[in-house]
């Protein structure tokens, strides 16, 4: 062994192997990237020297790695459902939007979200096949004091009742179906008529959902309409209501139910107001208003 | 707000978000995932909130990890790269290898290994091309304590003047150059001929070379020659030996220098023995000896 009597960088120890390979960064780096590096690092480390892998479980850990990677395509994207099904997506979620100030709580947009949907009257039925057990929505959008807001904007999206959304069945579903934007009155109200959605699997036939099957979990989400509501001079929020009688509430794959969104979806017998509102009776009703905060 | 009075789990929240993730794991499953995935979940969702990505970010991340995929074919492995580069393939080495009982130190095996190399007789020239400046490699294999073992075999591989392994190029370098396998005499001695080893980058044109620029690190590996070594009765070691004089030592790009790996490369200045050596003159020299310990 030659004696060396100095070194810039340390090499090597298992003892001290995440200050190693922190302290190689240069000097003259983005500052944020050496942040989330010096974090990434650390807690990687960390996780190694926890599990203690053996070689075999290593080469495991980098080929599941790997075929996510390889599943991944343009329309098909397999870390973002490792994200989700790992609560991390809901996590940066969390992060990024206000909550406890009494407004609407968020949860995620999902990869189903399209530009430009219609804008339709209030009362529209957005369900354009007539599929469905038939619901309608109604209610108002309030400011965090309680104001209704006039000329706020609902946007709804959500699957039809075999639980999928139009862009998964091209060709089958009509283009736009149950899709739309709604415009609040000067009371702050809005009404739309949709079908009661249902749940559904994320694709699970990746290494994502081996790994989910491997944890004993399942590739349900919780049956959901999707929400993304703004008003001028408020925060605009994305989020989801939840009919409480899914049988996946507790167990969506991507952690998107929180409690506060689960709606009092009521199965309503009234032949006169059914045939006022052009459904079959029995129909849902649903009564939600969404609450905004104010615009920081 | 439909009130649920009772859940089996509970729905996600910022402040116990991994606690939400883990509890969701079957009761069934393999014990050993749930260990590893409960550490993976516990260190992620700590990361997260450690660094609280923005949506951009996030995304940044996803597309870093799929790209990173997306590279690795048969051929060329970018997540072993990663591995590598974060000093994760050192760790999950060191961890699976015992030390400090006076035994040469392990590192990492890397990608250029190829099985059944050419068994030599003690002195040849694994040097098939005649480039490069010559080096004799002389030393022994002892146990820990001092006894010399004979019938041990060294199996050396390097880099050729350039700083390509011969696998990587093929039709220009003569198969199987610069690799054998060699068996210590009686007295648990060993020698062979050969070059001084160059320094080379690891595939930098991936997303792993652009993090690795990014953080400031440059993609060299130091110099070195590979070494497995075994004799039975004796836990093989496979490790390297690297010459003082490289410019990389400290800046290895996978962090495979030990400060006990660094050889006494002598660059001798000895006409007659040059020549008995069947060497240009002046000639490299290295003494190494390897250290076993008793298999468990």
């Amino acid at each position: 062994m030659a004696t060396r009597t100095w070194t810039k960088y340390p090499y090597f120890e298992e003892e001290t192997s995440a200050d190693v390979v922190i302290a190689r960064m240069g000097t003259d780096i983005d500052p944020r990237l050496r942040q989330v590096m010096t974090a990434a690092i650390t807690h990687l480390h960390a996780f190694v020297k926890e599990v203690r892998p053996n070689h075999k479980e290593w080469l495991a850990a980098i080929q599941f790695l790997t075929r996510t990677g390889h599943m991944s395509t343009d329309w098909r994207q397999e870390y973002i459902l490792l994200s989700d099904t790992l609560g991390v997506t809901m996590l940066v979620d969390a992060i990024n939007n206000s909550h406890g100030d009494g407004a609407t709580e968020n949860t995620i947009l999902g990869p189903f979200y399209v530009e430009n949907p219609p804008h339709y009257p209030n009362g529209t039925n957005i369900c354009l096949d007539g599929k469905g057990e038939p619901l309608v929505v109604r209610g108002r959008v309030l400011d965090t004091d309680g104001n209704p807001i006039a000329g706020a904007t609902i946007d709804a999206w959500q699957t039809n009742e075999d639980g999928f959304y139009d862009v998964q069945q091209k060709g089958v579903q009509p283009e736009m179906n149950l899709r739309g934007i709604f415009t609040t009155d000067a009371d702050g109200r809005y009404w739309f008529r949709t079908v009661k959605p249902r749940f559904y699997p994320i694709p699970d036939d990746g290494p994502v959902g081996q790994l989910l099957a491997a944890m004993g979990r399942g590739p349900n989400r919780a049956a959901h309409i999707h929400f993304k509501v703004k008003a001028p001079g408020l925060e605009e929020v994305i989020t989801h209501v939840f009919p409480p009688d899914c049988p996946y509430l507790e167990t969506d794959a991507v952690f998107g139910v929180k409690e506060t969104l689960i709606g009092d979806f009521r199965h309503v017998d009234d032949a006169a107001e059914a045939a006022r509102l052009g459904f079959t009776n029995p129909y849902w009703a649903l009564d939600w208003d969404f609450t905004l905060a104010r615009a920081k």
